[in-house]
């Protein structure tokens, strides 16, 4: 989609293949990983870097649909040994899941590092891995634009100290409704925005799932919608692909305002809408500009007062 | 608030003394009940007559309170005996609940009779109560222009045939985001509405309590945004308040079109937010037209894009 030289959103984060059990389907060795999702989605709106680790087993043609996504994919490290490897089934609701197995592989040894080329990248999106990791990142960037951060339980559990050190450092914090009562021991979500805007970044998105999002920042709360699909068929990383397609629209926006950043929820909330009514990448490979725009029109439709 | 002549709006429900216990606090014999909610909701938009009954031990200051919100009560019946009486209590989340126990006393004879004044109304509500009720009201209307029913799980279960018998005959059904789908036999919210609008209905709102609701009608899909309050003290009868509210806008905008019921709904999130941060009627008692528009305003900029 873009020339390689052309990197303005860089995003760092895990790479798997996921064996997903639905109540209607189960699917083996799937692309999956918050990077994998993230970049595909920016894809449709910029130049996109990403900065993973795959092991030597990693499918050809997974690596053939990261170059047809025109993903630049200098930053990846490509390892002797196995790819990362996670397995779930999803309850009935298609919302909950439970983790059957994780195989961390070639992802424990993971040191993220960015090349040269990336450094200047205004945009950064730190997907969810270990903040340790995501500390490492953000002491090899220049001057970004803006630095968002995902995160999960896992950490705010065992790394506490680290992410709120990866707090501080960031413009944007997102995570779930759970994860931010966790993290800042709040129930209701605005105090729990509150607390963590004091703790730094500017902007704070809470996901709520098949209810879509909401932004806190220094323009007020804005609600985002999510898009009401027709049937779910693979609900797996539209949380990457809601953040993936908001970091493409910034940039390709040229920055961030309280204009831009409400659109860019929405295209956000669009890109992930399509993303579930497939498994892994499957619908977002075919996904055209077209098909964002109309889907973006009619959710704009949906809320407008 | 209005001549007692002028019934716009006729609602028909339950009047309850309810104890409710969260987990931070228990109170006894409140004014509760859909009517009561609805009635003090539609009284700040219209002319709001009450269909309903209650017992000689009725609190001759909840009466006040009718009075004091303007809602005309030549519907409402006073017989001997006990007033409904229901309990609750809220888990932590404050929004499951476990009724601990129903007492229906003057409620179980019960049988609707509308006032010759309110035969004209425009703008009817049948809050939830049995749909054979229901349909004894529908017998006593002349033509009124939007007819709304509420319902519930219970008679999904029970009385399954006259509730179909009532959606064929309303303008809207409204219900929550469980009871669409335990009458549709559907999970996605869309196909619950269409199969819910091929019943009769020309709308049909499916509530999804904080997370807001949808209105599925004959101009597309309205998302509902739910105003995020900061603390919720008692979130009984926001559905009731939410309807409420949304028939005296209607009513006093001049009809139903899709911008008049966009906003409707609106002012239903409004009014129902503002209703859940006291007790039963308690903050709606101190409410004014100057809070609700502040906060409509406030809603309608967190859902503009």
């Amino acid at each position: 989609m873009s020339e390689a030289e052309n990197v303005q959103v860089v995003i760092v984060g895990s790479i798997g293949l996921d064996t997903i059990e639905t109540p209607f389907e189960k699917r083996e060795e799937l692309l999956g990983g918050s990077v994998s999702y993230a970049c595909a989605a920016a894809s449709f709106y910029t130049g996109v870097g990403m900065v993973g680790v795959v092991g030597s087993d990693f499918h050809d043609d997974y690596m053939a649909l990261y170059k047809q996504f025109g993903i630049d994919l200098e930053g990846l490290q490509c390892v002797e040994g196995r790819t990362f490897r996670w397995s779930g089934v999803y309850d009935a609701d298609m919302i909950n899941r439970k983790t059957l197995s994780t195989e961390l592989n070639v992802f424990e040894q993971f040191m993220p590092v960015m090349p040269p080329r990336y450094r200047a990248a205004r945009y950064i999106l730190l997907g969810n891995i270990a903040p340790e990791l995501q500390l490492h990142v953000l002491d090899q960037v220049d001057a970004p634009e803006f630095v968002v951060a995902d995160t999960m339980d896992l950490w705010i559990n065992i790394a506490r100290d680290k992410l709120v050190e990866v707090i501080g450092r960031v413009d944007m914090l997102m995570l779930n409704d759970s994860e931010a009562r966790l993290l800042t021991d709040q129930y209701h979500l605005r105090r729990c925005a509150e607390t963590i805007r004091a703790m730094g970044p500017e902007y704070v998105v809470i996901k709520k799932g098949e209810h879509g999002a909401m932004l806190f920042g220094p323009d007020g709360l804005f609600l985002v919608p999510a898009y009401p699909v027709d049937a779910v068929t693979d609900p797996t990383g539209a949380g990457d692909t809601f953040a993936g397609a908001m970091m493409g629209h910034l940039a390709q926006n040229g920055g961030v305002s309280d204009g831009t950043m409400r659109a860019a929820l929405l295209h956000g909330a669009v890109v992930a809408s399509h993303g579930v009514e497939a498994f892994s990448l499957d619908r977002l490979a075919s996904l055209t500009a077209e098909d964002i725009d109309t889907r973006f029109a009619e959710l704009k439709a949906m809320v407008a007062v």
